[in-house]
């Protein structure tokens, strides 16, 4: 069975949750730059679920690119993984809507943490298709970006139960730490055109 | 005529349809876990009409893969398909807003009926213009799935007056059948390369 | 210039067009048949407003698959259809919230009118691009559909000064009148490949 | 690496980005040619945020047609342009929410500045990664309007300080000289084609 499609249904998935998100933000009542600096806070939750989708696309990209053909399973891993990520409006909007207080950053830190969980079993379930030995288990190599994140989502949400600020801080470090994109795949990519 | 840009319209809209119910699921007023909790079976129903819509996809996708060209009969019969979809959001917003009654529930049961019919019309175009003897009729085969859904939901309407929750379970019951991919054209394709 | 991404943007929006009009329908207030039954006329709108998005992409998929390469009149012309396109919601729910009386009904129509006449404009682009002696130009023959729709469009104008479901009435109408496939084109490309 | 997801996944932000800002203009609340005349300012509104995606979608077209492939950075460049242009529904939305006063036309203003900006960095990584004698530098030129456009962005800006009416001009005046298609693009394909 063909990838493109998955791609397609993918990217198509992901443009929307990274745009609807815009919808939800509450456009400042007074129109003033102090009402504008009131939705900062808002505007920087919007930019970090933004980011987070945006790294998703790009590690998708980048690992379909040197996956095979796709089964049944990939199909699945793969909704599962749109699942968790087209809660991101859900749980950013509950966060803006109440102040950024602690159990809405907290419930946001689960849902960042349960995208990266399914982010990793897509994974299993294209290099348990492909072999280990294929090209996307050797391209991942030790892979530790992807097994500290869910530790790093872990701390931040203990981090999160300090002080809610002290969390977000910690997300938006992991999402730092993607933004450099997967130099393992396109090394590898290079080497093998090299 | 091609089925590409047919396939790539309906990923647009099923990708719409599957991402934009997120918009109706209302954030919890308080922000608490005793809120989250609160909207648990607004979370579950959104969970299940995600499920449904995945799946049509899924199936979707596989079915197109064995059909051949398309004709205006397809068309049709697939925008009529889409139609039943792209109401999901709807009947799956009155449930939630009027905490899932009796009626909404039925309303919700009978457009899941109704888009397992217009699926199996579009399948029955399919394969009107491929020929019984096509890669897609030889790949579904008895179809006992297929023509048994309809009796499912029919029989969840039923539970439904019996009591909502009931019905749902059952709505339910149906999306886990399905989850199971299409086997039998998977296994179809697999001894076509073999 | 290639006419691929053209159709995938194109695609792209009227797969969200014809989606997010029904987040504009709103749920019935009450749990009940009545309920349900008291937006009926919303919905019809929203079937309505459905299918005519539905019959220009399919319109749009027929005229393109006959068309050659595009230029920067064929890209603009068809920003201008998307745009009258992306009208549809915001027309067809200022009939739903006013209880479709005279002005909105009219400016619905307005609307029609203008979309009809930006595809002509489109269509007219692409055939200048081809020459009259293109495949688009010789399979639209007479195109005596898209020359005599604005007309009707202008008859339900009239009729709506009479009583608005009246020219509601005419305006599905014209919406039946072309749910018949572009057989013109059909037998065109048929006819190439006898 | 390929550029075509690139291209899909900025088709669809790009189409829902031009899509959704209908969700957010008001229908008049009197059912009256007044009530469509008193939206009148929203719809012009609208109408310049959507030819402003129309010509970044366009431009992106061109530009993307002569890029060769896409690199990390690539990527990351065009997740900022499409970060700045999902701005666009909400800067848009508060001007319309309130009357069009000073600070929102301004903060408009802002956002079609660092979308112009991100475009030229974009660009620019797109050169750099295939070399200033590559098909894109060549096509480009001096590339004068991709200049002067942060200047006239500028202009809008003062001019929105003396009245927020001639700084929408301004904009407008802006998107009046793109509406002209990359013709140096097109001219140089024509000339590699001849």
């Amino acid at each position: 069975m063909n990838k493109n499609r998955l791609e397609a249904f993918s990217d198509g998935v992901l443009a929307i949750i990274i745009t609807i998100m815009v919808l939800e933000m509450h456009a400042p009542e007074e129109p003033t730059w102090h009402g504008l600096w009131q939705v900062l806070p808002v505007f920087l939750s919007y930019l970090l679920s933004f980011l987070y989708v945006g790294i998703y696309w790009n590690n998708h990209h980048h690992m379909l690119h040197l996956a095979g053909k796709v089964n049944g399973a990939v199909l699945w891993a793969n909704l599962h993984l749109l699942f968790w990520l087209s809660l991101f409006p859900f749980s950013t909007r509950w966060m803006q809507d109440t102040g950024f207080v602690q159990v809405p950053v907290l419930a946001y830190g689960f849902n960042l943490l349960l995208a990266a969980v399914a982010f990793y079993l897509l994974q299993s379930a294209l290099i348990r298709r492909q072999g280990r030995d294929g090209h996307l288990g050797r391209a991942l190599g030790r892979d530790w970006k992807g097994k500290l994140s869910p530790l790093f989502y872990l701390l931040g949400l203990a981090a999160t139960l300090v002080h809610p600020w002290l969390g977000l801080g910690v997300y938006a470090g992991v999402a730092l730490m993607w933004l450099v994109p997967n130099r393992r795949i396109e090394d590898y990519v290079a080497h093998l055109h090299s």
